[in-house]
């Protein structure tokens, strides 16, 4: 699993030049901080390689979902602080095995894929078992209590933006509210036009531009933390919304799970760097600002969505 | 093919609830101009519906290339204001069937397909033919004489951002530059260290967020009118770049041909919303501030790369 996305162009496949973190060549995503004596600046890849243990904070198995496709597990991180009635509701679904054998049912290009019961008539969808049939919206929070590690960058969709706990997230002072920001990976309960209308069973995964115009209109859950690549191929459905027209059409979900109900044995181990540590901000600030050779005009600023919070394998003590 | 891209989450494929321009709903993108006389306001679809012959225009056949990928056709529009020198070396490429039986040798999630030649020996790359084996940086142009079309919102990464001529593009008053912006569907010149380094045979399409950070660091060419949904689907090549192991990992590519070098009968007919319209100005604006039932709280604000720009087969006489 690749912590950094490299973010340069390379004319050929193995020329590698200017390549942030090509473990194969000498990583170019650079850093001011070339405290060994050298000219040269560290890359992310070693700055990375020399992180601490406090760095790094693994998810709680509670708040961790695989859903299991046919090419693979995708590992979710559910997002309590945000969405504490919907993450409880899909907890209870998940350790029912609700959508073991639930498909996903719609791709759309550029947008999301969303899964769960395909079934529009009531009277046939899936029982939710013992999960509550409602539940309240969740699309903001009291700002107050809530970690927020702000990114000094400006955003068009909210006054103030930044990470809380791993998660991409957004804040207005004015309002004292906060909420989790629509980036790709991001988790969400698909509704009705009734604001409380979902109740975590119809849920998608953001897999194209980044949508913040759903941002405080719909109750985000989560994040996915590895497997992305397994849900953004999957073919797009028909226009103009990507909802499959023929059953066999649609992805097949063997189970999700909660990483708890799991054998630990069977578990996926992994690690997220955390986004409260001064590494967190150098390597965000390396992309904000390129120094290496391949860029000619660093950005300067950095989107929210595209700073990649970088994930590992635990290593071996 | 979808003029505009739905962007609200029903909870259930059928009840169509609040989705933008679903053709079998009643379209809920909803403007304020309900000049019908009844309380309903037009819907973006109504308003595309309206629209008179010269709120399109149809792209040069000089400017289009066709790549023909197994899965169908891909549309391109190449942007000669922009990047002359590569614009012009590319229709040479094309004209001399540089790509047919090349390949798609790098796909990266959440940022790029790459095409071309995937051999590194320069020794044995397929011949460019009549083509210019260098080309100068075309990294920006002058702003002026530039037809640009300013969004009022807020940009993190330029001073201005906008359209020209249907491509999303930046503008600095200071420096008097302007350049395309990195957005969904954006197609540009790989290169290595040296910025002069492209000649336009190797070519990427951003499937991902949009890597903005790119901007005014590497020559864009043009930008996918039609066919993404066939590009952003192609299985994913190995961390951390996507460049593929096995050649048979790689997607063939049948041809990349000109428009103007295709009969007529076998060009795919299409028309594009111009974006110095009045019409293209309050869809954007619809979608900068929704109206319709669904949304809870509008935006207030719309990135350039979440506009869309419509496009349709052209309606028969």
């Amino acid at each position: 699993m690749s912590p950094v996305q490299p973010s340069a162009i390379a004319r050929l496949p193995r020329l590698c030049l200017a390549i942030a973190l090509a473990t194969v060549c000498a990583g170019a995503l650079a850093a001011d901080n070339a405290t060994d004596g050298s000219a040269k600046p560290k890359t992310a890849k070693e700055l990375l390689d020399a992180s601490s243990p406090s760095d790094w904070r693994t998810p709680d198995p509670r708040d961790v979902l695989y859903m299991q496709v046919p090419a693979g597990r995708v590992v979710i991180e559910l997002a309590p602080r945000f969405a504490p009635e919907h993450v409880a509701n899909i907890r209870t679904l998940a350790h029912g095995h609700y959508w073991d054998g639930l498909s996903i049912y719609r791709s759309q290009d550029n947008f999301v894929v969303q899964f769960g019961d395909p079934e529009d008539d009531e009277a046939k969808r899936k029982s939710i078992g013992d999960a509550k049939a409602h539940l309240p919206a969740e699309f903001t929070r009291a700002a107050s209590g809530l970690p927020f590690d702000r990114l000094p960058d400006s955003d068009g969709w909210a006054p103030e933006v930044g990470f809380s706990e791993g998660f991409p997230a957004a804040r207005d002072p004015k309002s004292g509210q906060a909420w989790m920001a629509h980036c790709y990976g991001t988790l969400g309960a698909g509704r009705d036009v009734a604001a409380d209308s979902s109740n975590g069973t119809e849920l998608y995964v953001v897999d194209g531009q980044s949508p913040r115009t759903l941002d405080r209109n719909i109750t985000v859950v989560g994040r996915v933390l590895k497997g992305m690549e397994l849900l953004s191929v999957i073919p797009r459905g028909p226009d103009p919304m990507g909802f499959y027209e023929k059953p066999e059409e649609r992805t097949p979900i063997l189970s999700i799970a909660l990483a708890s109900d799991v054998p630990e044995a069977q578990r996926t181990p992994l690690q997220v760097l955390r986004t409260d540590t001064p590494l967190f901000a150098q390597l965000t600030e390396m992309r904000r600002n390129r120094k290496d050779e391949w860029y000619k005009v660093p950005a300067g600023h950095i989107d929210l969505c595209n700073v990649t919070i970088p994930v590992r394998k635990p290593p071996t003590p």
